[in-house]
């Protein structure tokens, strides 16, 4: 039933795609209307502003961290053939974390001097990458359902790509509980390098055959 | 005129797909950002997020819920061929309370300990489920839309299953009135269960003709 | 170039789909969490939630009445064979107010016996009518893009269809303003009106050349 | 590989549109329910609407900016065949503003006469025009993705207009300092403008090849 599975392989693919966009978009209702005492001031507002700005890093931060998700998701179920249970629910706990993201960036919004929420977000950016990892491993398989069009070396190399960042992601947990704002640095440094290197390699196998997509 | 009956059906999947996706999204428009004295204080707000556990865990119970209903309505479409103003109804009145799932939800997460709350998510959850049986009940009758691949045996066993889920939801809500706390597991163990069996019961039919495409 | 304006049509509908899928599952944001003075009390959050009845009613009318719109644009557009710009703004106002309609729910749902609540209620909905009887006047006229399927008398029944909700609902904005809760009683009215009568024809016309896909 | 490219161009507009449906639909949520003394009076409520006009324009000015842009995008990506990476990071930026909308819409909508406030709308409206600007010349370079439809001089002719919008847009930012209900007004005329000029210029080149689709 090839038909079947490949239609429950878009509709997968829409459904985490519409979760990633809400997720997304939802972030700006944790960016707080400041309260002004006079309302017509350019001046008080551009200070209430400033002292806005960490919640507007850590929204771009999240946003640009859920697009590069988003991409790897695209990439990843690019050679994912069919999907079976264990796929879904791996899935859902990739989606279970992506749609909490934006508790995290609200906390850090807020408390962006506070170890404990810096910590959590690593901690919600490490879960995240386990699930996206444990898709690789499941759908890589002897078996499994990615297809032939990656080689061994390509197969490892994207592996070792899916192990760093929730290593990178629990490593910034850590350091969250010592210096909140280096691991917040670390959280952007995550999301910048996963969009960059890739963007490289691409170039450079212009054209060889089984270069990613993307 | 098949074609545009085909045309509705997959709009209406797409139209559930985006009431279930958001609705699993908002869930996290319930968890407050809670209030520190201390902006700095990683001891006090792990405390506070300490205090939250009950509302992360409703949080992911209802996520998991909604996951599980997409992959029922996912399963459930599969093999329906056309769609008219009942079925319309019928599913308006699943996307109704799914769409109101993040109440009961944000109620319980604050009141965790709170019968008519524990009991009010049950009500919603079997509400949810009688709109499901009655999808099923009304696709499969005799010259219903549901089509030939599924032979009567999987259709009983499918409607037994379907018949299940609210009178689990509803035993949970009168239970809630006793013990909100053993409620709140039951209806974690209502998804869970919801994802395991069919996926064993899929393993032992591998291959077989008409198995579940999920 | 056929094929291009039939791309933008489908574009056109997925997005008003997911406007009007977002706006419903957004209603239920306005449903406000009970204060409970004793936490673990059911007697107090069973009269709370008695108290918030009418809010429910409001938001179930509001679900009911998008469904309804979701099903009217999915069957105008089914005769539409191709897009022009005033076709998309005319579009883009009726989406306007369907995403408006979230803030009258909520509003009525807070001050269900507020004359002047009822009353915006019923111009939300009757300006969201004007536009989809503007959408089928302009696609409709001679040389425009809806298809030849529907004959002549197809079309005066459809027309007289669409002109009676932007009526019902002015007439509804005028009664609040005597009587709230009759206005809010017709609303409902409508919204049961508009999916019954259909299913009646349809199934009175079944087999019919012409008949209406829903 | 240019099926695997086609795919991920129609994955970027559908992701697009989700997310830019979802701004448009959350723009309501800035709207606040207004707090009335005496909750049956229409008179009291009537008067904290009037008071709340320009939050009700505001809204519509997002509303009708955000489509306005969709309908860019829809127009921009019609003619591109594939993406890669700096392409899809252009479109991210393009929807980090989209999505970041509802926060001076908010701003604006509840300080309109705000310097501060109705800058910062002009400024993230000038920055969504550069991204669209940035992904034209991209995908418009000699060997781009954009295909060869477009003459010369569409090309420059859309390219010039694509230019106008940040122009205009930070226009608004520095008149707003000095008269920020003048730089509102210019908002809501840029959006008419690039619906209005578009149709025009449509209708004189009917049928003639290259034409736009909308």
């Amino acid at each position: 039933m090839p038909k079947a599975e490949q239609l429950s392989t878009s509709r997968l693919e829409a459904f985490s795609d519409g979760v990633i966009a809400f997720a997304a978009t939802l972030l700006v209702v944790g960016v707080t209307i400041p309260h002004l005492t006079n309302p017509g001031s350019a001046r008080e507002m551009a200070g209430l502003l400033r002292d806005q700005i960490p919640n507007f890093l850590i929204y771009a931060v999240s946003f640009g961290t859920l697009t590069v998700w988003w991409l790897a998701h695209h990439q990843l179920f690019h050679h994912i053939r069919s999907t079976d249970r264990v796929l879904l629910l791996l899935n859902g706990g990739f989606l279970f974390f992506i749609a909490f993201l934006p508790f995290p960036t609200s906390l850090v919004g807020q408390y962006p001097s506070n170890p404990a929420a810096s910590s959590l977000y690593g901690i919600v950016g490490g879960l995240t990458g386990i699930c996206v990892l444990a898709i690789r491993l499941y759908a890589g398989r002897p078996g499994g359902p990615m297809d032939a069009v990656l080689g061994p070396d390509d197969r490892r190399r994207f592996l070792r790509r899916s192990a760093m960042s929730p290593c990178a992601y629990f490593g910034g947990a850590v350091l969250a509980l010592f210096h909140p704002g280096a691991a917040l640095a670390l959280y952007a440094a995550i999301a910048i390098y996963f969009v960059i290197p890739l963007r490289r390699r691409a170039a450079a196998q212009d054209g060889a055959p089984g270069a990613p997509p993307l």
